[in-house]
Order: C-alpha cells, then sequence, then structure tokens
C-alpha cells in the first residue's frame, strides 16, 4: 500500500464511518502511525441517507471526503488515508490483504459498521431497494421517480398502482423518517409533477413485526410518531412479517401487496470481515471486553455497529448499533491508546434518541423527558446541521431545508442511474 | 405513450435542452397540445458542466427537473412530458416510435442537440472521456480522483505521472474552462489532498488543432486567455492533431503524452434520428430554412445544435452550436407556430460570448469591446447564475462559489462510480 515504515507503531483503522472518524481524529499521531482504510474515498453521514433518497439532499452534502477532514493530519507524514477494499485478516501474521495490496500493523481496529440485513430472504435481497450507502440512497431515489415517469405511460390501473406504491418494512427510525419523506412528496411535490396521475392511488405502507414504530424509543414517541404517520396518510401495519417477493407482489402473514419498489429497513448486521475467528463474533458481531479489545485477541479491537460489548447490564446484547455508542467508542479507544498504560472502560452515555416524521413533526426522548412537534423538529434539525461535517455541508443543507420549507418542494429529483 | 387525443392540433418536441425548453415555454397551449420528450427526465445547463466534472458543483444544482418547469403548463391538460429514447421518425405516416410507444404528431421539432464528435477515431471514442452529461461529467470527477488515489499507492514513478497528468484536446470555451479549473485544483486543492504526492508532477496539457485557444472568440480574448492559462500552469500544444490512444499514451502528429486521463472536447455533431432522409443533412445537422423547417419536409422542423441554417450569410455553414442560438430559434419558431399564418426569419443576435479561466481570469467578448480579468469574472458569475433554471439552484450555486472563493477549496469530491 506504498505506506512508509516509521518508528512508531501503526494502527490500522478499516471504516471511515462515526468510529472510525472519531478515533483517528482523537488518536495521538505523535504516539502512533495512522493507517485508516475505507472502501469510498468519503464519509457518509448515515442519518440523512433517506433524505437522500426522498429527493431533498444532494449526496455531496451529507458525504464528507476523508482527505479533507484529515487535511492537518496528513501534512504531519504520520497519517495515511487509502481507499481500499479488505480481502482478508491474518491475524497470526499481524497484516490484512486488499485490492490495493497487503498491510502490517501493530495494532488493528475494525470500525466497518453493518450492512442491510435480510435474515437469509434472498428473494427479498434480489428484489428490495436498501439503502445503507449513498449510490443506494440514490438508486432509490432514481427507481421511486422512475416508476411514476413508467406509471404515465401506463394503461393497466392495477399496473399503474403498483408502480406508484411503496412498501417499507421496518418501522425503526430509518423506516418512519423515509415513510414522512415519502408522504411529503406524495402530500407537496408529485400532484405537482404529474397531474396527469391520480396521486390518490399512491400508498405508501410501512410494516413491522412489532405493535408499534420506533420500538427502540418510548411508547410516547411512538405513539407521537403513528399519529403523525397516519395523519399524513401512511398505512401502517403491525405483527407484520414478510416472507417473500418476487419484484411484483409481496407476501406477508397477513396480506399481499402489489408493489415495484419495497424498501427494506428491517434490520443490519455486523460487516464482518475474514480472518476473525468464529468463537470471537456473537449474533454477527464482534464479542469486544469492556476496552472494545475482540475477544481471543491481544492487538485487535472493534468499534461501533461491529462491537458487541456485553458488559453493560444495561444492554446485555451489546448496544444499540447508532451513531452515538459509535463516536463515543471511538473517543475512548482512543483516550486509551493514547495513555498506553491504564485502560478506562467504555460507559455508554445516552443522549436520547430522535425521530422526525415532517415538517414541524417530529419526536424526541431525552432521560427525564420527551417532547415532540415543532420544538422537536426545530431540535432534530439543529442537531442534524451541527453534526454534520464541514461548513459548506451545513450551509449547503441549511440552504436545501430553509427552501423547502418555504416552498414545500424537494428540488433534487433528477434521475441519474447506472451509467 | 399514453397521450390523449385532442382536437388541437400536436406539436411534438424531441429533446429538452435549451431549444425544446425555450419553444415548449413560449409556445401557446391554447392553440395546441405539446408533447415534449426528452431521454432524462431533466434540463442540463450545459454550459457549467465542467464544475460537476471538477469538483466545483453538485450535478443536482445544474440540472432541473422538466416536471417542475412545466408546471403550470402540464396542469392545463394540454401538455404532456414523456421520459423516451426515439428510436425513429415514420415521416409519411406523422409518427416516431420509442422505447415506449409511437406518437403521432401534427407538426414534429427535432431539439436533439448534439453530440461528442470523434472524427471516427474508435481507439480514443473508446478511451477517452467526453463531457456532455452529467453521468459524463460525474464519470470524469471519479477518474481524476480516483487516479489519484492510485497514484498514492503506485510505485512506479512513470506510472504515478501518468496518473497524475490529464491531456485535454480542444481548446474551445469546454477545454479551456476544464483546463483551468483542473489548474485551480492543481494549484489550491490536490496538494492539500494528497501531500504525499508531489503535485508539480501534474501536468494538464490542453492540445488544439489551429494555433490559439478560443478561436471562435476574439484574438485579444484568445491571448488574454492563454496568458491566464500559462500563469496557471497548464501546458497549452499549438497545431497539435491526436492520431490514437490506447488508455495509456497519445499520439499526436508532434509528440507524445503518458496519461490515463485524455479528456475529449474537439468537437461536435449533431445528435440524428433515424428516417429523416439523407438529403435532409449537412455535415451532420439538419438542413433547414430561414423559419428552422427541415429541407424536404413540411411540419418537420429542427431548432438549436441539431440545426443547420444556411441563410445567414454571416455564418455560411451553420450558426454556431451554442446555447444562444438555441433559445433564440425556440423563442423565434414559438412566436411563428403561435401566429400561423406570418412567417419570420430568423435572425441571430449575437450577444457575445464569454469563457472563464479561473478565480478573477474572464474574458468577455462583446460586439464592440473586449474586456478580461476580476469583472469578466464577475460578469461570467452573474450571466451563469441568472441562466440557471430555479431559485434553489440559482442559490445552491451561488453559496458553492462564495464559499469556494473564499476557502480556496472546491468540496464536491465524492468518488461515485458506476454503481
Amino acid at each position: 500500500m506504498n505506506i512508509p515504515k516509521s518508528k512508531l507503531k501503526r494502527i490500522v483503522i478499516i471504516g471511515a464511518g462515526f468510529a472510525g472518524i472519531e478515533l483517528a481524529r482523537k488518536i495521538d499521531i505523535q504516539k502512533y502511525q495512522v493507517v485508516l482504510l475505507d472502501r469510498n474515498n468519503y464519509h457518509t453521514f448515515q442519518p440523512l441517507l433517506y433524505q437522500v433518497a426522498t429527493a431533498g439532499l444532494e449526496p455531496d452534502s451529507i458525504a464528507y471526503t476523508v482527505r479533507h477532514i484529515f487535511e492537518k493530519e496528513s501534512k504531519s507524514g504520520n497519517f495515511f488515508f487509502r481507499v481500499a477494499k479488505i480481502n482478508k485478516i491474518d491475524a497470526d501474521k499481524n497484516c490484512l490483504f486488499s485490492d490495493i495490496g497487503t498491510l502490517s500493523y501493530d495494532i488493528l481496529v475494525i470500525a466497518t459498521g453493518s450492512k442491510t440485513n435480510f435474515y437469509g430472504n434472498q428473494n427479498v435481497e434480489k428484489y428490495a431497494m436498501s439503502m445503507k450507502s449513498v449510490p443506494e440512497a440514490l438508486d432509490l431515489r432514481s427507481l421511486i421517480l422512475h416508476n411514476f415517469e413508467d406509471a404515465t405511460v401506463c394503461t393497466n390501473n392495477e399496473i399503474r398502482e403498483s408502480l406508484m406504491s411503496i412498501v417499507i418494512v421496518g418501522a425503526g427510525p430509518t423506516g418512519v423518517e423515509l415513510a414522512g419523506a415519502l408522504a411529503e412528496l406524495k402530500n407537496h411535490v408529485l400532484p405537482k409533477d404529474y397531474p396527469e396521475l391520480d396521486i390518490r392511488k399512491m400508498n405508501i405502507h410501512l410494516i413491522d413485526a412489532t405493535d408499534r414504530v420506533l420500538a427502540s424509543m418510548s411508547k410516547e414517541a411512538s405513539k407521537n410518531a403513528q399519529k403523525y404517520l397516519e395523519e399524513m396518510g401512511v398505512k401502517l401495519h403491525f405483527g407484520m412479517m414478510v416472507k417473500d417477493y418476487d419484484g411484483n407482489t409481496i407476501t406477508t402473514n397477513q396480506q399481499q401487496f402489489c408493489t415495484k419498489t419495497l424498501i427494506w429497513s428491517a434490520g443490519v448486521t455486523g460487516s464482518l470481515l475474514f480472518g476473525i475467528k468464529n468463537e470471537s463474533q456473537q449474533r454477527g458481531r464482534y464479542l469486544v471486553d469492556k476496552n472494545n479489545k475482540i475477544s481471543g485477541y491481544e492487538n485487535i479491537y472493534a468499534i461501533g455497529d461491529i462491537a458487541s460489548m456485553n458488559t453493560d447490564k444495561a444492554f446485555p446484547s451489546g448496544h444499540p448499533m447508532v451513531a452515538q455508542v459509535a463516536i463515543q467508542q471511538g473517543l475512548n479507544l482512543a483516550k486509551n491508546l493514547n495513555q498506553e498504560n491504564s485502560f478506562n472502560p467504555f460507559v455508554y452515555n445516552d443522549k436520547g434518541s430522535m425521530a422526525t416524521i415532517g415538517r414541524n413533526k417530529a419526536v424526541v426522548d431525552l432521560n427525564k423527558f420527551q417532547f415532540k412537534g415543532f420544538l422537536a423538529w426545530f431540535v432534530w434539525m439543529f442537531i442534524h446541521l451541527i453534526s454534520l461535517v464541514g461548513f459548506r455541508n451545513k450551509v449547503i443543507a441549511l440552504v436545501n431545508w430553509l427552501i423547502q420549507y418555504f416552498s414545500y418542494n424537494r428540488h433534487v429529483r433528477l434521475i441519474i442511474r447506472p451509467y
């Protein structure tokens, strides 16, 4: 990989998501040579991917090039970034193999995050859309809009409805935010774009196996989010599980749906690597101790979604796979590696959670209290704005949101598909 | 195509470029049923494509969905837009064939614009990049940045230089603006992104067969643009013609260049359709009379780049293939068709031309006088801003340009390739 040898110990971090970026930012590059690897040249702000998929934001305002984030560190000569796909870890020899060559490490940190979990359903995997990356979000945007173009030339009522209808499986934050954003498209944008079509025939279904939306949040938040979604015309289905999908018809344990668009947001699983032994895995994630060291290894750590830490009694099957945990684990590991001799165990500080359903419609859970409506929506927007990486991205996202707020429009509707 | 029958005459417009959009906007939908067709769901502001290719602007701020442009017209029930690829015209039967079905017309207007002209050189066509569409511009951006990523892991000096070097063929406005933007990337952005690389080894060559850049502009403008380019480090080669390219080495009539990136901006030719007889063509464009009616047809017109009008003595081989001509022909044809009985011949009002080379560096030719420098650059920016379609696009482009101006950065550097 053309990384020069150094007197310093080499830390290799795989993955430039929230965990990897935080660790790489906070690690002391006077003490370590740091090599950060990712398959993309950019960091993705995943919580806003659904806005890319629903024509609200350009991909370029929710992603940021890794090299720009680490401009200063790169100058030092102790920090290197490479675009690489990892093929395998050889833990015995302390090295890894990738599409751009091999690399040895003293300390390896796996921060590969998570990928969509289809729970083994191959038909769903083949025909459903997921939304874990910028290209997937762009594909979803193009598919939805392209289906509407097809609907204008379709003369069969049933097929036209199935082109216009969207079924989202999984009513966690991603599913709820997507359903809300699609409902706003339906209510404010699509009727103007397609006066030929009877947009009332566009059905947005949100399916979940549990008995409520946002099951990871408070019951209060679930209740309010559900009310918002129903007001906006989203059809909710609980206790429902998808059995099969052939690209046209979804079969569930209750009823069938005809749709050309099934969005799968029903779960994620760790993005595991070859070469880490099976005993170190648990439910698709790497089992780590309270310092994020992978069980059975001395110099390999896992942080973020890919890590499952069972030592916290509040989270017996590992912490939730969210940005907050990833950032805090990245920071804690950086501190521990920087001081070398004493290790502070990771303690999760849950700052609360939130989801936005539409304009002036959001729900926020803080430790002690919950709130909703305009204030929640404003807080959601503020937190997401300041969390975006880079001044330009913040400004562009803000401008987009302001224009959307006053125009009731979502402008980013280009169909740019596989080219 | 599922277009309802109407008592009104049907005008079918193929192409939503500058000419087609202007015609569709100005045609009287009380008098005609208008059907606008394009292979994309968006209108592309081609003069700024080079900024997409050079990480300056998102594609979504230089493109605009056709449906949004014609929101009001669509509501009337006399205006229809379809995303369609045209296979063939049947002029005898007054109908056309497309991937979404057939369509009959009373009046057909061909506004398909132009495509890159490789002058029959198949190797160049295979390996060179062109820049006539949003996907092509995105591909070019990704290729350039990806080559730099490859350069960081490359240990062979020659190959590394060929990854970092870029050769642009054709020093018209596109080639000059691209070369200038790439020089700014080289001078301000890439050294920070890639401190490992010796960016001085990045060569930007601009090749032209004539003896000056911007041959279509005044000699004054050429001289000034050339001076700017040389100041910025672009290497100019005149009287040079490309003979071959194998993806690594360019062979010309003078010397060879080693590069992984050959950008072809040496010429365009009309995007002809099947079904219009050969006698109606001239140098790859449709020969039209002074009312833009295609020679040999009674109800088929051509406007914009695809039309070659020889009646104007100032332009014996047809007007220049630029936006101004396209817009003015669209407008003139709309007026003529609206009044039906009397036809006003097309008269080109040349408002001048301009090209920007870098920050505070541009050249402007007006009828009577030329100017350059900051004022020209400011005028260029102002004219392009107000020409962008849609309030949001204007604001987003302005914000991007302001941030770039003060930060010396170009932020849109994601590598998003065929997905």
